[in-house]
């Protein structure tokens, strides 16, 4: 449908796919239905939908069947559209230091199925993107899959009527969840994404798709007001509000991991002085523990200890705990979230740094709030962030989020009157 | 027009006013225009549209006026209809600890007139009800104002056509922002209100509304993200994210004034220890330096001092300036605010309080945030919380804000058919 389109970001374009995704939504919200139930639903021309069906259903999108007990008095059976449910919607890949992670979610906004690859850190960007490009063709190509020894997706799923594809990377990004995103030292990857699926590519931050993820999908579905604090190498976070990611004036919100703990602390990464980041980190934590004479190789050693109930080890979690406890109360006086999620490799040691946690943090918030606010450990594992890609795609994307609201919303009659141009 | 309905909240009548409301939409977005070119742009029926405009001129929210230049060729003048730029579209009331401050706008959203009156801490509901009443007459009466020796507003503003009423009043409250909203203490004064104007009521509380007021009309206009602190009596803080309040989970965000600033502190009045509250309201400060050997009776001696630069003064002023700056940097990196404006009586310090503020603040950003954050004085003066009441009556009032969409957004079709029942 869109391969060697050359106009695929024109006005013409996005009106065109702008119609399609409307008919998707229509297949989607009501069910099967035939030519003539579309036209009185979406109200466009019958030239105009007789052409965006026919692409839909070239494209594996839509299919049309014809039910045995639907026939016509004139005696034609009437043909039904319905969505085809192995048809992709929308891929999520997230480009981790050492790791490619993708996901496919289908046209109902069902996740279809996830898969990894871990890498050098030194990989290519392009060689990276051919680790995506073959994770994805693991989930939509069973032969594929079955040749590279991994599981077929249980319904592999067809990639013609793709909506759009987010992407996390590591960092701070400029004009970050946008397909204007710009990432430092990663320069044209939109580009090099699109060269072999010709739709919107939105990039974001990782650690902003994760609690995206956490929000729609993870420990915090329940809840629109979502603070999620990373803690792995480095500690990072994101913050949704009312359903969306908050990015703040600048793209910089959530930077939990800078919030100064003790201004008189060590020199961080960031410039700045004492800062979350310098005492929780997967490497502040493991150097205190081996400071204070406990032994642990790496973190992996260090999480081991705490499942022990190595005293020592203990001991250092709780005051890591403490310092996050302070530093998420702040936060949620700012801005009353209605959960915390705690992810990253430190967040496994489940609750022993939950505890210190929450002791502090209930400590720390004015009493009336004190009950309001839940902790939770991040339930989506390491395919989390690309899950939040498809879920930046579906929520943001301009073609499969919101359906195109009139130009003029202010002109939008209370009663739009209803026309069937197949009449 | 509205006086004797039995049905004010019904959904008939929600219906009516939804329609009278995207009428007046019409008309504040196009001028004046005809009652065909009213038909044409809302697709509302002829016998909807004659019944609303007969209502909404007999209200005086709309005018009728003959133009000399647009005759017909059929001899009959075309009577075009505008809006009344007098007639009131919202009132904002704040209900302050010992005033009341009132603010009218019109139906172009434009702020007419506000009015104070000052009254001792003891005053009953009802009472400061009559004193919201006795204000508003004085905006929109003049000869009334004239009586009570008031300053008559230029032009008077008639409330027929009333939208809503924001109000604000001290203190937290379950359901903020919307008619359904209960402060603690306050039973019943949305009745109250409604005794003499039947429309909805909307409650806040009243540091959330001076942050929204001083977004839309103040210190943070060129900002949607906007962190507010209020240095008064309390602590108290208001946030906006994306041009409207966050509320937050729970109605508990922006809760500065009681994040922990020193664990081992004193016992702050919300029951937690060592609050912001407890070192920068304006009683913690005039204790501070009276007890470092400073002599001032009350806050505006203090203020006197700081002004003619009494060492003394200054110093307290720089530790509590210190304290709020490490305090705002933790809320800035949780948000990423545009802007952070500082409001209350503390803040009539000037430059004086911003500098040790601003300071702190920049020490504690991560490097790559500062640049980015401003500081800056609030604006609006005493009647902040009252226009913060008109903002909250135009943005969240389902009448005066969104125009209905339809009730079903998904099949809105991409380009509404137009239809002209004038013709």
């Amino acid at each position: 449908m869109l391969s060697g389109m050359q106009d695929h970001d024109g006005p013409l374009t996005r009106l065109r796919r702008s119609n399609e995704q409307f008919v998707l939504g229509l297949l989607r919200k009501h069910g099967p239905q035939s030519r003539a139930e579309l036209g009185t639903r979406s109200g466009l021309s019958r030239t105009t939908l007789y052409e965006i069906v026919a692409d839909l259903t070239e494209s594996g999108a839509v299919v049309a069947s014809t039910p045995h007990v639907a026939v016509r008095k004139r005696g034609r059976p009437v043909e039904k559209l319905s969505l085809n449910p192995t048809a992709g919607g929308a891929v999520g890949i997230d480009f981790a230091r050492r790791a490619v992670h993708v996901a496919v979610a289908n046209l109902a906004h069902e996740v279809i199925g996830s898969a990894s690859e871990s890498h050098g850190a030194d990989l290519s960007w392009p060689e990276r993107v051919d680790v995506a490009w073959r994770l994805l063709d693991s989930l939509t190509d069973p032969e594929s899959a079955a040749a590279d020894g991994a599981a077929p997706a249980a319904a592999p799923v067809r990639l013609g009527a793709l909506g759009a594809i987010g992407v996390g990377v590591v960092g701070p990004l400029t004009d970050p969840g946008s397909t204007n995103a710009h990432a430092r030292d990663i320069d044209g990857l939109q580009d090099l994404l699109r060269k072999r699926h010709q739709v919107p590519v939105l990039l974001d931050n990782n650690t902003r798709l994760a609690a995206l993820a956490e929000t729609v999908w993870g420990a915090a579905s329940d809840s629109s007001d979502v603070l999620y604090l990373r803690l792995s190498h480095g500690v990072g976070g994101g913050l949704v509000v009312g359903g969306a990611l908050h990015r703040g004036g600048h793209g910089l919100s959530a930077e939990f991991g800078h919030i100064v703990v003790d201004p008189s602390g060590t020199r961080c990464e960031c410039g700045g002085t004492g800062c979350l980041e310098t005492v929780a980190s997967l490497d502040a934590v493991l150097r205190r523990y081996r400071q204070a004479g406990g032994r642990a190789a790496d973190i992996a050693g260090f999480l081991r200890a705490v499942e022990e109930d190595d005293a020592l080890a203990l001991e250092v979690l709780d005051a890591v705990g403490s310092e996050i406890g302070a530093v998420l109360a702040g936060a949620c006086q700012t801005v009353g979230p209605g959960a915390v999620v705690l992810g990253g490799e430190l967040a496994q040691a489940g609750a022993r740094l939950l505890e210190p946690v929450e002791r502090v943090l209930h400590q720390r918030l004015m009493p009336m709030a004190r009950h309001h606010v839940d902790v939770r450990r991040a339930t989506l594992g390491d395919a989390v962030s690309a899950l939040g890609g498809i879920a930046l795609a579906l929520h943001e994307s301009p073609l499969l989020s919101h359906y195109p609201q009139p130009t003029d919303a202010e002109d939008t009659p209370v009663t739009p009157p209803a026309r069937n141009p197949w009449q």
